[in-house]
């Protein structure tokens, strides 16, 4: 049995639940590894989520339409019911199909007694079949589950990592005055859609200008970048239903004192986060640490240092204030201090950093440059 | 107040409802212009979906996370709530935020009555807090309402079908051989993104050789494209919450007899839709033109002959062999007749198709060309 697929079935078991009902993508990639793509949005060829079923002791089925049949049929499910959700040459009752879809495979599995569901997702439609108004809340032991990662899971946020490194090196490479931020936004996105070899649905933020770095979030828009410019680059790609994370930040051009001084102070943080990530060492502590690291320069920055990642872009647990929980060896950890002056521009530095046994490496690191191709500009 | 709001309103009261909770991300961009992205999938930091209220009069509110709070801000929902799902210096408990929100906003508009709901994704959180476990269904009279365009709509299918034509040219422009799917993926999305001046969510299929294209759908991946190859770009870009849709195919050199016959008949079909489309014409009666059209020349296709579009990529009526609904005034149709034979390749052509009084007109129409750019080959 995948390691996944039994890390969410004690999961499910821990809560005293017999069945969890799965209906949030992230959760069924980890379980299942059926991972549709995401990146238009739910399909008008859907009557409910893609819904599955895993036991206590890992025995697991799936409900996927008919246009998520590819990803469906590549999954880890016992039992798979693909569902008519498009059809042309008459007319499908989507919700309908749905819902007999689901009594099937309940019946089946034999999927009853202490259910368990995901609160943020699960539908009436399924609580009307359960009769189960209030199923047990399984996400944080789920979300707990997946905080370490397993040897599979390893390699795809290796890969994952990856991916992002090759946008930011189209980054660096394709960044000159005169073309938008959207062209280079295109350029970068090419770079890790040819390096994954599929489109990637991408995260993150990409600025230029001092006024909209010193802000720090934001998408690409058609703002014609200048020389001089500074910029923030943070990319998150999702490769084969796991997600990668980076920020890079750079100036166009020489840099003056100034943006030296932000860029030293997050790269000091991030420096510091190498240093002293381990096994145990706590997430509060962690991020306490590098807002004094930057606060030390004058700067502070007012976002999470960090989270952990995998089937989502953001998992338990992050980097911030409230965070009692220590790190473990197998967690990957996006670890991202900021610093930012409304006079000068922002600066984030990020990269994902794997939590061994007795330190930490990151993982497929790209280069931190404070400038890019002055002798472009 | 809003045509679609009150379009939307007429629908609730329609089926005998008081108040309609709605929860999909079309239906809420139509009736309140709330139109978050959606390509990086649900996000992380909500505790359910955004939902909107519309009463049989049409009064309004909104629930949304903060993560969509300038999208939601915009809106034109009379009542708003913005609930916390990002929170960096505290734990922010998002399925109770939710809640509270709901019951708040409830409370504050005298949610009651008669509900109506969209049983594709309502959810048992709001069951519950409704004790409404079967609401109406107003899934069919909200698509009907929406299936002819307002004005404020047919300006924005007009921006779309733009960016959809900004897209097809520079499929035209930047397709060669020694470049990947994914390469010439970009350029067209940078095309369409720089005139968006956002990015955009892309559908659709991006296909080249003659296995792929027979296979007539699929997402671009790295395969090279090479002389000779024929290729289907179908483009489909979300504009501020509005599709356009699109498709052209060509050949990347000197066509031959049988790429021309293809290309042809699926022209013909496309040029025969023009002269027939008006007020009264029944779906399946252009569907069954437009294949004997097709058919004529000795090829078929196994997709619908086209859809119409607005909020979301696919709206109802479609043009398939069962749909008895007539053509209106306003409607907006992309057409798209397709001919296949595996030992050529595929070639499918759509354009947007606006139903005037007394006809139709192409919406931005970009140029179908059987050859592309033949001496760079």
């Amino acid at each position: 049995m995948d390691e996944r697929l039994q890390r969410t079935a004690e999961a499910v078991k821990s809560v005293g639940c017999d069945w969890a009902i799965l209906t949030s993508f992230d959760s069924i990639c980890y379980a299942l590894g059926h991972a549709p793509p995401i990146e238009t949005g739910v399909s008008p060829f859907t009557g409910g989520p893609t819904t599955a079923f895993v036991r206590a002791d890992g025995v697991c089925g799936l409900v996927a339409p008919n246009v998520e049949s590819a990803a469906a049929q590549a999954s880890r499910a016992d039992e798979k019911i693909i569902y008519e959700g498009f059809a042309y040459d008459h007319r499908a009752d989507l919700v309908a199909n749905y819902t007999a879809a689901i009594t099937k495979l309940r019946a089946r599995l034999g999927v009853g007694g202490v259910l368990g569901a995901e609160p943020e997702s699960f539908p009436a439609r399924l609580a009307a079949v359960f009769g189960a108004d209030q199923p047990v809340d399984v996400s944080q032991p789920l979300r707990r589950a997946r905080a370490t990662k397993t040897a599979e899971e390893k390699e795809l946020m290796r890969r994952s990592a990856m991916a992002a490194a090759k946008g930011q090196e189209a980054f660096y490479e394709s960044t000159r005055p005169g073309v938008t931020e959207l062209d280079v936004f295109a350029r970068v996105r090419a770079a890790m859609e040819n390096f994954a070899g599929e489109r990637v649905s991408v995260a993150g933020d990409f600025l230029s200008g001092k006024e909209r770095t010193a802000g720090g979030v934001g998408w690409p828009v058609s703002r014609i970048i200048e020389a001089d410019d500074p910029l923030i680059s943070d990319l998150a790609p999702r490769v084969s239903g796991y997600w990668g994370d980076s920020c890079a930040s750079s100036l166009l051009g020489e840099p003056g004192e100034g943006y030296l001084k932000l860029f030293n102070a997050a790269k000091r943080a991030l420096e510091r986060a190498l240093e002293i990530m381990r096994p145990g060492i706590v997430a509060a502590d962690l991020d306490g640490e590098l807002r004094r690291c930057v606060g030390a320069a004058g700067y502070s920055y007012s976002h999470h240092s960090g989270h952990s990642i995998g089937a989502s872009v953001h998992e338990w647990p992050r980097l911030t204030p409230y965070e009692s929980a220590p790190l473990e060896e197998g967690m990957f950890i996006m670890v991202e201090p900021g610093a930012y002056d409304p006079d000068v521009g922002g600066v984030r530095l990020e990269w994902m950093i794997e939590i061994t046994a007795n330190g930490c490496r990151p993982t497929a690191p790209f280069d931190h440059r404070s400038s890019i191709a002055a002798l472009r500009v």
